[in-house]
């Protein structure tokens, strides 16, 4: 068994589970709940990840692998590689870049939660956040049906964690009405067995 | 030529940069200056990438890449291949790992040097920020002999890069008493003419 250290709320733990599920490797990964924030460093992960950060997977033979796009490829290889990331050419670049997107796209969502939650937060930040949304939501929109087009692989994954974590989070954005392409593919991709087996939950 | 979103000060551009030097690609690239922060998104390179974020490649037939370990793998790629990424197999997941660590640390010190920068810092963050360095230094001070025995690489790149920014932002750490393997290490790689040619400045 793999051992992937695992949160319910971990948008980018989801990636990996999700991936898992894709590739039929699920019941090869024992989860172990370990519960991180930024501000909360564990000393337990930190031993095999020292940066503190969740998904942090422990392969078969004993090998440390994260982040999360890192474990998703190791996991792809698992499954005899190619399948949710071309293995070569224009179309592995495409992907990679698409999934930057996704993830950076999430990242951001990430930060600015953190930055609504303080004490006082920086206007200046919330600002940025705002005007990147208003270009990545119809970027993203503008691509929904490019992407929609290849295979599931690693950024069609980050693309419908993302949606699904805007819902849980940041309900008031209106992503759904603001990027209606990108909301329609993101609702029937939810309803994949991999993404009905790994529900974030704020437990 | 491909076009690079480039500034002097970005580590991760400057990731970049080093990788063209090292495969002999540097004269391929036409940089153009964008200067970015976190707090200020730039409309024209939104165009490009809406995350507002550097580096960000036009390759030679108008396809776009990002992030920073993307545009190394597709330099990586034209230049035959698994030259600064062992192309499969259980090093190249080793190198990614490594990749992962220094790129998390540089992402770290990205925000901690933000934090820091704050009207009102928040302790929580800054105490967070400093238990992970502790634990991160002397991971790599453990690993730098392995990693220094492997070829030139995206995770030696960074983790030299890193260092470097540590010196120019974060010179009070005392990283270098601290962790003086890597210290040894990256004052070594700091010669190579990949370095010498992309000095971090403050301009």
């Amino acid at each position: 068994m793999m051992k992937l250290h695992w949160s319910p709320r971990s948008p980018y733990v989801r990636k990996v589970m999700v991936a898992a599920h894709e590739l039929g490797l699920a019941d090869r990964l024992q989860t172990v709940r370990t519960v991180v924030a930024m501000a909360k460093p564990v000393p337990e992960l930190m031993i095999e990840n020292p940066l503190s950060k969740i998904p942090t997977l422990v392969t078969e033979d004993g090998t440390i692998l994260y982040d999360s796009v890192v474990i998703m490829e190791y996991l792809d290889s698992l499954a005899g590689g190619g399948r949710l990331i071309p293995a070569s050419g224009p179309a592995r670049f495409v992907e990679l870049r698409r999934h930057a997107l996704a993830n950076g796209f999430l990242d951001m969502l990430i930060y600015w939660r953190g930055e609504r939650d303080r004490e006082t937060p920086m206007a200046a930040m919330i600002d940025a956040y705002t005007t990147k949304l208003d270009a990545i939501l119809p970027a993203l929109d503008a691509e929904i049906d490019a992407i929609a087009q290849t295979p599931v692989g690693i950024a069609q994954i980050t693309l419908a964690i993302a949606g699904d974590y805007m819902d849980f989070r940041f309900a008031q954005l209106g992503w759904r009405e603001r990027a209606p392409r990108y909301s329609a593919w993101q609702s029937t991709f939810q309803e994949r067995p991999s993404m009905r087996a790994t529900p974030v939950v704020d437990a």
